[in-house]
């Protein structure tokens, strides 16, 4: 099992993303991967698969949207942990 | 186009990590996308999943020779940009 | 205001660092600043100047213990906001 | 001695954060810390004191130019060694 947190958002839309992040987390809800929202990110637990496919269709659902985008991901992988 | 800079090791191996280090510049190299490292890991340039096909594949071949990996990632996405 | 992830750990005393995690919390409890745990690191709250001398308190703690240490501190600033 | 990476830029301006990076390197030369640009980010060597010092004059160079600001940073200490 991994945890991945991750944050990603335009950087060419000014101060305030929460229009593009809101987008990323309905993503995530309806994906149906176990996910806690932090004041700075995204914290995704599932196998290394699972995690980056959702992170991956994330990225998809804002690259038609925006001309630059930063992404961070840190993933902890812990053999047999099902919660690091 | 995307820049990915990634860093991957064990955290279970003591202080030095280069043995497996090694095999993921080997990897990379052999997968035939575009990088370059630097003293504090390693830059893939192409599209998302290019890029994130060789970082999974990097992962895969730490996981059965550790029981916990540290890996962190940034990218920069830059429509239209070949170099962002 | 900032809000400032980080986390901080050796990477050459094995599998489990909770024995290490523990010690920065403790200081970070202590220390008075606004803070939050998460699975993957701690989120601290305030100037830049409290947060860097929080973190860079917590540096001195681990170092004379290790011989090697990561550190991933994660920045976000938004100018007259109490919480971003 | 550590070893630094980081980026930092404002979120609030657009597509292309060049015109402040600029400024940040052109301190960092000055600073006589030994550093390294690379594609994603600056890296710095030094003191955790010295390296710090630095990227916070950096923050307080942009700090008053915008509204909101990322940073990124990834610290490797090695005991002993000049280059980790």
């Amino acid at each position: 099992m991994v945890l991945a947190e991750f944050s990603m958002y335009p950087t060419d839309k000014g101060e305030s993303v929460s229009h593009y992040v809101v987008q990323i987390i309905d993503h995530i809800d309806k994906a149906g991967i176990d996910y806690q929202l932090t004041p700075m990110g995204t914290i995704l637990e599932g196998s290394w698969d699972e995690v980056f496919g959702v992170i991956s269709e994330c990225f998809k659902i804002l690259e038609p949207q925006s001309n630059r985008i930063t992404t961070i991901i840190k993933v902890d992988y812990r053999q047999g942990k099902e919660s690091p």
